[in-house]
């Protein structure tokens, strides 16, 4: 099953960070998503371009309503012309198979 | 007539910053805003609580269309429990009037 046909599961605290060989692995099923370390917790981050404001609005507001769909929040900056979108695990402070998940179906919206 | 119940106007390249009289002016009608200073470009920033997601993401997307209507477009970030809104005028590198009306017009919604 691809990763955007999964679903989040809960995550707990103490849950394990996704390994380098499945960064790898759920790397080729997510498009231009890059990770950046932010104080000491990685995050996939992508920005997504738009020429229209409206578009980039309404983007925005369906990737809140994916959030709320999966229980699981990512953060999500509309700006004139681009939403960047990061998802990241916050309980265990770094990326989950659950962020690449939510990553994948970002890129399905 | 207060400032939540103007319109942005035009803003063109060269039109003026508002002074400081006109801030303290304008500060009294709007609630919970500070000034800060980015790239040297002030911008006036507020973060709204929420202890709900769908409610931050409703008021998001709320900010979102007042933008459209007002064809003035802040910066807006989402994540859980909060939103936070940046008006600041592109054009002239600072605050404009029209800022300050967005921002009373933020309050309102």
């Amino acid at each position: 099953m691809s990763l955007k046909e999964n679903k989040c599961e809960a995550c707990r605290i103490g849950a394990p960070l996704v390994n380098a060989a499945e960064k790898e692995e759920f790397f080729k099923e997510i498009d231009g998503w890059s990770i950046t370390k932010l104080e000491n917790v990685e995050r996939l981050v992508k920005v997504f371009k738009f020429s229209d404001y409206l578009e980039a609005a309404t983007f925005s507001n369906a990737v809140a309503m994916l959030a709320e769909e999966e229980d699981h929040h990512p953060k999500i900056v509309l700006e004139w012309g681009a939403v960047e979108v990061s998802w990241w695990s916050h309980k265990i402070g770094g990326l989950h198979r659950n962020d690449f998940i939510c990553a994948a179906k970002t890129d399905a919206l």
